[in-house]
């Protein structure tokens, strides 16, 4: 009954009856049958906001690459590994959905070639042809009719200036900025720490658990998917 | 009662008093503080080894890349992240060291540089230049007093041919090859079929979970030790 009530306060219904696609963790991109290039996202924070999504009424799905996560109760879950695959599965998913989160650590390039056999050992060096992979987000938010789009930058340096030039380029309604080089925070934590940037205005959110951030993102974006679906309230 | 009998069946003490450090799982190489080139290894053979070495009595160090398998019970497990780190734990690891079993899926090459910030996304193609990572089987198979070592070939074609000459060139005693183009066994499968090469010999292990097929890989070694050691019982 306590933990009934504790559920309630953080079970807020305001993305009642609304779709909501999120995708997490890393992409690989193959160099050959037993190599691949990929990143250090856990997917934790994907996971956690698919979780807070469903706890504030909303139907989830997570596009998700290889993370070694449990599917969250009640909550879809589309496995892919590469960028291209994740690009295919949200273009489909993103037909019936209102808001889109990417939370993916979506690998910039993949190699040009992928080899069919185990490349051997041969000289001392050796160069990878790399070729940019599709920007998922800026995508599905330059299509015609978009879906409401958040996106994220994990960055080490200059965070504002980086998240505030994705959030113009990529025409995204909001973008969560968070600082990976502090190593408490961020890819394999269970804590994060980060700033909301949407039109002229930010948010600092300071450290907390993974959980209880997404609790907090889940409700502003709601907030401002409201603000925006219905300008008059502003 | 019956689980202890079970257990002496495979409980051989045929390493009883040796000291086995076995290699496992994948290294990462770090091309930036978030992005890495990587492998397929889940660790499951060489965890199953130690298990097995360990049932055969002897004391039992794992040096592990990064995977999602707990510590077995009464084996030392030593974390590292990339083929460097494996390295200098090798080369401390194998001075009190009867038997070394290479099962890791070591990378072959490393970023020649590794860049300490993010590297932003720029043009449509870029090119990371890789330097071939030190061998690590080699490099403790030819030092001056070696122990008894143990590699692992892991192909996708001419796996006979490859094996034999990575057990030449290598130095090794002997050298478990398995072909990993068939994704039913090796890498991330719980199940495994394997040929072991020794001097002129060789012996075909058909598939079989690798917690079964390692007692078997153990007696093997154990028996190949033995000889090596006391060449009169040839």
């Amino acid at each position: 009954l306590i933990a009934e009530q504790c559920a309630k306060l953080f079970t807020s219904n305001s993305l009642s009856g609304l779709d909501v696609v999120i995708t997490a963790g890393p992409t690989r991109e193959a160099i050959d049958p037993v190599r691949f290039i990929s990143n250090h996202s856990s997917g934790k924070m994907g996971y956690a906001l698919a979780e807070a999504a469903r706890d504030a009424g909303a139907r989830v799905t997570i596009i998700s690459g290889p993370v070694r996560l449990d599917a969250p109760e009640k909550v879809t879950v589309i496995q892919v590994e590469s960028a291209s695959e994740m690009l295919a599965a949200s273009l489909e998913q993103q037909k019936n959905c209102d808001i889109f989160i990417a939370a993916a650590a979506v690998a910039d390039y993949r190699p040009l070639q992928v080899a069919q056999q185990k490349i051997k050992k041969a000289g001392e060096q050796m160069q990878i042809a790399l070729v940019k992979n599709p920007d998922i987000v800026a995508t599905i938010a330059t299509l015609d009719t978009p879906p409401f789009v958040v996106g994220f930058a994990a960055e080490t340096q200059d965070v504002a200036t980086y998240a505030r030039g994705k959030l113009e380029s990529k025409n995204l309604k909001m973008i969560i900025a968070n600082d990976v080089s502090n190593a408490d925070i961020g890819f394999n934590s269970d804590s994060n720490s980060v700033t909301v940037f949407w039109g002229e205005n930010q948010q600092d959110f300071p450290r907390m658990s993974k959980s209880a951030l997404s609790n907090e993102l889940i409700e502003l974006i709601a907030h401002q998917y409201t603000v925006n679906s219905n300008p008059e309230n502003k």
